[in-house]
């Protein structure tokens, strides 16, 4: 069953997006293809249905190259499909010509003002030209890029920003600042297609997240071609992140954008990268590595969730495979709300629960919980399925079922019913005690190596458990 | 100008929600009521066009008064405007009674499967209930909570979790959830409503956020009721953060949802109101302090901006007012793409600009950038309005284009322009020397404390600036 899930292909290459478990009721979700056209940036596919491309920009000088062929290492390694460089000045548009014979992946240059730079970088050997039509001293000066990059067979990119609109939209931004982005990019589409150029994609990006997400709307009704989705200066690492998530997954979670790039406003590409696929991943249009679930905590806990799901969090990073994790606090709704996870795990107060599509696989002692749950992975993975002793899940099942009666006064249906008929008979059924149950002792458990306890990231006081 | 949106008013009296400065002009995005009927909980609306609530739910036992009280204050400080509370057990719904008494927002409490602590909740003074009528011992057991209810003027949220729906629905899950999910939603609002009793919430919940959008932006077209929103069992902080800005950013970008929580696996749960607000302010829905805009910084960067960044973020933390500022690297875009902010700063290599609503204010030598900036923001709040000094003003835009001559083979299309006629007469034009620039000598700047340099966040490697 997990088998046939499993085997990791690089994220571009999946072509139609790949469903797995629970993601595959979602796909309705989408619009089948985000955008009619498809361009290709070398050997990546921009829209037409293709997976949304992950890119970003290196904050380096294009010229540094080992500075910036450093950071485009360290973005490709995170899941970059595609790496923007500003080309701003001649010297780094000869550092171009091997940044692109040095990448990993297709590498855009980005050009502002200069067209005789956008025409030297298409002979430098960018895979894409990003250029703002309004900028680039007229559309005859538009037309030889559009020339060049045609003999080079090279895409485009063309966008505008709510900062730098044409003049004579000024007045409309004023009125209707989604119309006036919309309007200045549908013009630079025109200007284009009358250049017999169409092998392009469009950007159109505001600081304002509401109207980024309008603007992107009306324009995905409007043209054909692919959108590069962005959030103008998103800010801070944390708050541009959220901001972008909000932006971004809004408009893909209706199909509209083909490929994206998260601002953030630190020196480390490599997280604008992380926060892509994590959206990507929200929202099942692309699989990356492992998915981790956990209950939000609550006065329910009954064990150390917090360094349990860390640690967790900690070793699936060395995972590739795209399994859905899921790390559950406490009984009150079961495994049901995580039984369609290909591995999870349940704790109580010495013992836990390992299970796997909503099957209990084995009960462990409290602090094997970790170990064993990546026993299972790795066997389940070295195997190719997920093999049930079923001995061992009744066992399992057993022990939940005595979990449930242990906390039964907060806990089980049946505990309810019976509260409930011993209340039809008399006053005070519910202070009742609770049936006896023998602590369960732990088996003859190792000491493993644990995440470090932080008092401060997950302090003890006013939870049921404590640390030793 | 300014004067008349910075008065500071808690946000939850904001209704209707305000729209201050760029914001104002997204407001089309939404629907003009979110949900047609409206419920408070105590003195906080909830839905038919109320600012969506931001609510958390406590990590600690209820009955730990100490921790649980402290926990409240922090969540209440961070801009919860409700809070939950897990009732599991009679020590629980004692510790009820105090808790409601003292929390200065008001209390929602969690009940699961135990009608009788539901009833003793109210009986406590609970502000809200919340259960779920699938597993509250049947309908009779419901009709007494919604009597009691009534009688208390209490209201309910009730609600589904994908883990958790009736057996009658179980095959209907397996075709569709999503459906599934929102006919188990649908039974309970007929349940309710055949008891007479309306003055109640709705969630639907599920730990796919394809799901969680479609399923309530279906149930939004079918009932009347607020909605909550949340995504089950998030995750970490940062992945549990960003899926929840994906699903619920989705919902509420189209006006469904009226009250929000974020789930996180912290025991921090301050953490998931401040991302709950981060997604509002996102989308200007509510305001709530200052919103902060930085360029994603690249190869173009002229000064050390993620520490000014970094020095900004923590200063604004001590400020109420919504104001927005921002911070720009460079010069490529002018002011343009941050006119619209309320305050902000460009820095180049040795003095940097302070602006306010796209005009120049002044210039400053690059270590006063931010005290200066802050001393702007000061004075203005103070006034109630930006006084501009016209003399300084002009000197900041002289200041500003001068910089752009400064930078010119790379930035303003004037240059580009010179550049273009004199390649017309001559190959090698674009190898011409910049024009020299004496370097600006900063003022009788006085040595302030600084934002530590931290060379792992903010490397100095592959950038045009260096740190001394």
């Amino acid at each position: 069953m997990l088998a046939s899930t499993v085997e990791f292909v690089p994220a571009r290459r999946h072509y139609p997006p790949p469903f797995i478990g629970l993601r595959q009721s979602a796909a309705t979700l989408y619009r089948e293809v985000a955008s009619k056209r498809q361009i290709w940036v070398k050997d990546v596919p921009i829209g037409g249905g293709a997976p949304v491309a992950v890119q970003t920009m290196t904050k380096t000088e294009t010229a540094n190259l080992a500075a910036t062929m450093e950071q485009i290492h360290n973005v490709a390694e995170a899941g970059a499909d595609l790496v923007r460089v500003a080309v701003p000045r001649d010297e780094d548009v000869e550092a171009l010509r091997t940044v692109v014979a040095e990448s990993p992946i297709p590498v855009i240059a980005d050009i502002h003002f200069n067209y005789t730079l956008a025409l030297k970088a298409i002979d430098a050997g960018a895979h894409c030209i990003r250029l703002n039509p309004g900028n680039i001293g007229g559309p005859d000066k538009v037309a030889q890029v559009a020339e060049r990059a045609t003999a080079a067979g090279v895409p485009m990119r063309i966008g505008v920003n709510s900062g730098s609109l044409p003049k004579h939209l000024h007045e409309l931004e004023r009125e209707s600042p989604v119309e006036a982005l919309v309007a200045a990019a549908v013009e630079f589409v025109e200007l284009m297609e009358s250049l017999d150029f169409e092998n392009f994609k469009v950007s159109i990006k505001s600081t304002n997240v509401p109207n980024t997400i309008a603007a992107n709307r009306l324009l995905a009704d409007k043209i054909p071609y692919p959108l590069h989705l962005g959030i103008t200066e998103a800010g801070t690492k944390w708050s541009g992140s959220l901001k972008s998530a909000v932006g971004l997954g809004t408009l893909l979670a209706d199909g509209v954008g083909d490929t994206i790039r998260i601002s953030l406003s630190t020196f480390h590409a490599e997280e604008e990268v992380k926060v892509a696929w994590e959206i990507l991943k929200a929202l099942g249009l692309r699989e990356r590595g492992p998915v981790l679930i956990a209950c939000p905590t609550c006065g329910r806990l009954q064990f150390d969730m917090d360094t349990v799901v860390a640690e967790i969090e900690q070793r699936l990073e060395g995972y590739e495979e795209p399994i859905e994790v899921a790390v559950l606090g406490c009984a009150v709704n079961g495994i049901g709300e995580a039984s369609h996870a290909d591995f999870g795990i349940t704790g109580a107060k010495n013992e836990g629960l390992i299970f796997a599509h909503g099957k209990p696989l084995r009960k462990v002692p409290q602090d094997d919980l970790v170990t064993a749950l990546f026993e299972e992975i790795d066997k389940s993975l070295d195997r190719g399925k997920v093999e049930v002793d079923e001995s061992k899940s009744a066992e399992g099942a057993k022990w939940l079922k005595r979990i449930e009666d242990e906390n039964a006064d907060e806990l089980t249906p049946e505990r309810i019913a019976q509260m409930e008929a011993a209340a039809a008979k008399a006053e005070g059924a519910d202070a009742e005690p609770l049936p006896a149950v023998a602590p369960v002792t732990g088996g003859n458990a190792s000491k493993r190596a644990r995440t470090r306890l932080d008092e401060d990231a997950s302090p003890v006081a006013g939870r049921r458990f404590t640390r030793t």
